[in-house]
């Protein structure tokens, strides 16, 4: 049952399950506290794959450690880099690319995902799409520079091949400040 | 599978065929040429229950021989009526509230359903909807009068309660005029 009476990264979770079978290879393009990550090595499972970046090594240190501790280092592959030279560490087609943007919680507020950079990593993230895949990208607006990383963010998916891609939004209107949820599909 | 990749009424339809089992009691609040309604009677099937509103006489006649025509007339009850009166001819609790705003297709183009009775109707149907249930509106914003609709419908909507009520918007970010899809979750 698909409802939206939950967070936005709940709801981005349901539409990942909903799409992502077992086995598949998926990136997680914004590590942070690594929450997503194991929770993707746990979605597609022991023959799957997950690649993760993250800028900060407080962030990849986290991260490593919550995968070993659940013992999915070996189907966890972490790349200390900026998301937007993806398609230079996957060189295979994936399933589904995950964006959580915004600052690392409990870390340094000022280091951000920003405008052009994000912008770069979701073109990249198309590129290394499967045919079918998808891209959950959660966005938050409260903090300096959101509101810019949004507009920028939707302006380029505007210019999508509306036959090759279909790029939705998920919001909530009576939940201020709430983050919301991009969703991308590529055809098949 | 919940994907977007696809016209804004049948992912209205994934939507409803993931919360709405069958034996459900629910309400089509523009039925329009039928075409929803009869959806709806196959969603709920033998045991559940369709009622249909709209205005005008030319809509209620094509429904009601369309679900003739399917063997559905025992389940579904039309009504002549505007839908801001919903609560009047619907004395039980309903698992789900169907509207299809904007003109009726083939129809006289001037008839478009109008910002304050449609703010109303949706007042209504939370009013008639059982808890868990669902509220889901096709918003189409390209007609004269579109426009004004949804704004003063999302005006409404952003001062529902939220531990009340979920209201959601599931929008194409590279589909220009492509109609949106607001859906309204009535916590259990």
């Amino acid at each position: 049952m698909f409802k939206f009476f939950k967070n936005t990264v709940d709801l981005a979770h349901d539409y990942l399950e909903s799409c992502v079978p077992p086995g598949s290879v998926v990136v997680d393009a914004t590590v942070g506290n690594g929450n997503d990550t194991l929770y993707l090595a746990q979605l597609v499972g022991r023959r799957g794959k997950v690649y993760g970046f993250d800028i900060q090594e407080q962030a990849i240190r986290a991260t490593a450690d919550l995968i070993a501790a659940h013992g999915f280092s070996d189907i966890v592959t972490l790349f200390h880099a900026g998301h937007e030279k993806l398609s230079g560490y996957v060189k295979e087609p994936v399933a589904a690319v995950v964006f959580n943007l915004g600052y690392l919680p409990g870390g340094d507020h000022s280091i951000v995902t920003r405008a052009d950079s994000t912008v770069t990593a979701v073109r990249e993230s198309l590129v290394i799409l499967k045919p079918g895949g998808i891209v959950s990208i959660v966005v938050y607006t409260g903090h300096p520079g959101g509101r810019e990383e949004q507009q920028a963010l939707e302006e380029f998916l505007r210019t999508l091949d509306k036959r090759k891609f279909c790029a939705g939004k998920l919001d909530f209107i009576n939940r201020d400040k709430a983050p919301y949820l991009i969703i991308i599909e590529k055809s098949l």
